[in-house]
């Protein structure tokens, strides 16, 4: 072995007559008796080599023997292309290698699927074989794309004299939030370590600390049931400021993605970002992280409802619920009654009794089971309401307000997809601000921190704490990208007072919070600064930036859907030994209960 | 509260006359009755403000209220100091803020400890209040090194190419190595995850995966016994690539070490590294990672010995054994016979029957209990053989070469602490190669991996793997920084027969090497590129820059010695509920073995 004197991605006119050395991948092989072509692959790119069996029969008695994925080291001049054999198609495609010395570092036998990205193998196959899916040029790009965005938020937060500080891994369970992951203690009998869910805390206690900007690119771990977009642990962008004003970080955010849209992906996003209150999103959007590439937003027909003869919209009113829906544009024709009577199972899932529609027709008329109940001036009012035209089908949820919201808002996700109707290439950033401090849990019969216990709750709601903690707002604000919750911030308690009214209001008592943190209301007593924070989901900002659906194809190793890594076959059975250590056993695997 | 328009720091000449708003901590407070001075400090240092009551009197009157790290917002305007006002020793020396406005941000109950650099209260008191330990100026310079040299690091790496990936926390337990932390799953009966140790097999995946150079600043995990220099949690800059000879790596990495030195000490290191050979480090210094910034090597003199009339030497030498010894300059006249008698049970500690020494007097006599042995020829052999002095203290150990090494090694280092030999504005990089690649555990009763089981062999002694296991050197490189180990790398089997002749060296059946090891010999038939990489100790290097001595220094949140966080009490119990969804139980606590 020598050391290799080009990468492929160099092979281009300006070498064409020198020797050069490339060590590689045999991406693909094509033998035309006397010569053959190789495409020789390295991270750069590809380059095409030859194999000439009159001009260097030795060469060519070995290059007869390579296959593909084969390890390669090769030597030879650059020969430019005849102008017919140009390729333009790719970046080296004006040269080739002629090669008259070729080394075989490794061989490769026949792979379970071949290195392409449109590939049809099973994504099961694919993580059991994750150093061959990898190698894909989609993988390989996205990983690239990963390294890129986070070396720029780190450069950028280096900029604003942000410190980047190690948090721990070990550290300790708290009842708040999800559930943890928990590591036994060998050394402290039946005690636990828990991974962190976020180095919330910590970063708190840096602010007390003084260090006034500090910023970790921090692994978290929730041990959840996983839905496609989650993973049992995910990475974030962890941000805390002392003397940082709520609007300084946001602007500062807004920099930061501007910079980065526009380094990794050469795309410009205005600013300022849209604002929306928590409200506001969820009545026009029916989501508090509403994709707003489109429009199709909620109408509120209550009132039009509400003194209609259609007894289901008037009595749904008069019990404090709302009628709201949607106008999807043009799609008349492409829906038949059954079709959309069958939607109606849709919106089920989040709560709704059912969906009622109406096609809009020619002249104002409305058709539909349910077009019969309204007057005409109601239907007049019901198609202004939409601004709606001939060929749109309005649909209808009257429930709970909670359950239009979900509903309609599942639904109007739903229709944007089916009918294509998003845009792509846009990145719509959003910040939806003024979000409920608590919410109530029916399960714990208590209210629990909607962001969490440490985020201070809007100046003058602060004395509902007790009296109305239902209307309370936080000092909150999430950051929306196309839909999807890219990260969430707020402004801190720093007050012991405050903190101790806000674990009152969570029902602890006051013995509990001292036990779980009392080192954080001591610590608000030794000069803690203002301060808030942001945190941000890189897998998730990844994954937008990629163009991709999924997280696992934003995470090198990732987890599957039953948090196993089919690579290396973890969680494992571990010895009685380990366990013992521990001081722990496994208890007998309990009988499935019967439904 | 309102923008700060600067900090501290700012606070310079060419201010004077403007209006200024800064926030920060009260470091001192000075009150001479009508004036009241104040040393405000914020993270980037301090300034002194100042409260007069004639000139603000509502300022003033706020002023008297507040104390030692209150958090505080000021406005006023920068003045100029008398000239025999200036304060040269502080960057801010020259100027004041005269406060006309003052807001108390949040106030501060009296601390546990000064907010000094040479405060005296325990290390246990410190960790319990570690944010205000971190508020010390020490702390703080600290904490920035790290970041810097972290931020440096990764720089250097990103422009060499390499591309930061991340791999998994929650992976696979395996059986080589140090104790595993492990992590119990929910979902799968009685399976555990364990903490990385470090991301080696992931490295080597990502290598097969062509991504040619990979870099991570890796959290790992070992659930070992703490000393002061250990750590449960730890850092490490791991690094790998492909195509890289030993070479090309070893001169990158000094690259690295020089350019980091110069960027964040300000200091020149000379290149290339000092290189030694396992053998030679442990002939010359008793050490595989010796502090070369003083001499005193040791010096064998097994031939003097074997044909002496002192017995002890003469046998042990006849036995296989050596008599190795230190010359330490000029102390005869500082140890009494008592005091070197005393040094015996030094070495007792790394297992030497005893201690001889002799002291140099004029003339080349030699003094002490073991003198009477030598003859004139002899004990001028063993003056010349030391280069020794009248005034100089041989000490000699006659034992297995081990135990010569181990115990002369710990000696050297002692004495150059005692006598203050070592230049502390010194670093000392060195190179340790060709180290064994197994050594005989006396306990598993079987050969073990002295670094890992995937470090390649020296190509010449492959064929020595069965054979003669204990010669078979490893093509593995440590870097040694002022007698600390830095790192330690190698380059590794790319080969599934290598790797399989490894596990079979090490004892492992056909069956166990699959089940543990099998993706990654799997993995070595599919297109396995050459490839080595090395990982540096983060929290030693920051040590050691920062000029510590004690790992917890460099760590926000360290772990005590029996591995528990002061601040948030982890580890901890857990609830019931949280142990019966993890299927596991608590044994009770053994009793104590009696002795």
């Amino acid at each position: 072995m020598a050391k290799r004197t080009h990468i492929c991605s160099e092979m281009l006119e300006n070498l064409i007559g020198e020797r050069v050395r490339l060590k590689g991948w045999v991406k693909r092989r094509r033998d035309l008796g006397q010569v053959i072509f190789v495409d020789l692959r390295d991270r750069s790119g590809f380059v095409q080599i030859v194999f000439n069996g009159e001009k260097n029969p030795e060469a060519f008695a070995a290059g007869e023997k390579v296959r593909n994925e084969y390890v390669i080291e090769v030597e030879g001049e650059v020969i430019g292309r005849d102008a017919e054999n140009v390729n333009e198609k790719i970046e080296t495609g004006a040269v080739e290698v002629m090669v008259d010395r070729i080394e075989v570092l490794n061989a490769a036998k026949g792979l379970p699927f071949v290195i392409e990205d449109k590939v049809d193998v099973s994504e099961d196959v694919r993580l059991k074989y994750r150093y061959l899916d990898l190698r894909r040029p989609k993988m390989q790009e996205t990983m690239y794309l990963r390294h890129k965005t986070t070396k720029f938020i780190r450069d950028f937060l280096d900029e604003e004299a942000f410190m980047e500080i190690e948090t721990p891994m070990l550290t300790k369970s708290t009842p708040e939030g999800a559930r943890d992951y928990l590591v036994p203690s060998r050394v402290h009998h039946g005690e636990f370590y828990a991974l962190p869910q976020s180095p919330q805390l910590f970063k708190q206690m840096l602010m007390v600390s003084g260090f006034e900007r500090y910023y970790q690119v921090a692994r978290c771990f929730r041990d959840e049931d996983l839905r496609a977009d989650r993973q049992p642990e995910f990475t974030q962008v962890d941000i805390e400021a002392s003397f940082m004003e709520k609007e300084d970080l946001l602007e500062m955010m807004e920099d930061m993605m501007v910079s980065l849209l526009e380094k990794v992906k050469g795309v410009k996003v205005d600013r300022p970002f849209q604002r929306l209150t928590y409200q506001d999103a969820m009545n026009r959007y029916g989501s508090d992280k509403p994709d707003t590439r489109f429009g199709m937003e909620l109408v509120d027909v209550s009132e039009v409802g509400k003194n209609s003869g259609f007894k289901v919209f008037a009595s749904t009113v008069e019990k404090g619920g709302a009628v709201k829906g949607i106008c999807v544009k043009g799609v008349a024709d492409q829906y038949s009654r059954k079709d959309l009577d069958g939607l109606g199972s849709f919106v089920e899932i989040y709560g709704a009794k059912g969906l009622a529609w109406l096609k809009v027709e020619a002249d104002g008329e409305l058709k539909g089971p349910i077009a019969k109940f309204f007057e005409a001036s109601e239907r007049e009012a019901i198609i202004s309401s939409f601004e709606a035209e001939e060929g749109d089908v309005l649909f209808f949820v009257a429930d709970k307000v909670r359950v239009t919201w979900d509903s309609l808002g599942a639904l109007r996700q739903k229709f944007a997809r089916d009918h294509d109707l998003i845009d792509q290439s846009k990145f719509n950033f959003l910040w939806v601000t003024e979000f409920p401090l608590l919410s109530y849990d029916e399960d714990e019969d208590r209210y629990v921190a909607e962001h969490h216990p440490f985020t201070r709750p809007v100046k003058e709601d602060e004395e509902k704490l007790v009296s109305e903690p239902e209307n309370v707002r936080a000092e909150a604000y999430d950051l929306v990208l196309n839909g999807y919750e890219l990260g969430g911030g707020s402004q801190r308690i720093y007050e012991r007072h405050l903190q101790e009214k806000m674990f009152s209001a969570l029902g602890f008592s006051e013995e509990e919070a001292k036990s779980q943190f009392g080192f954080l209301l001591d610590a608000f007593e030794y000069g803690t600064p203002p301060h808030g924070g942001i945190a941000l989901g890189l897998d998730r900002l990844v994954m937008i930036l990629a163009g991709r659906s999924n997280l696992r194809e934003t995470i090198a190793f990732p987890k599957t859907a039953s948090a196993s890594c089919l690579l290396t076959k973890a969680p494992a059975s571990v010895s009685d030994a380990q366990l013992d250590e521990l001081n722990l056993s496994v208890k007998p695997k309990p009988e499935k209960d019967k439904e």
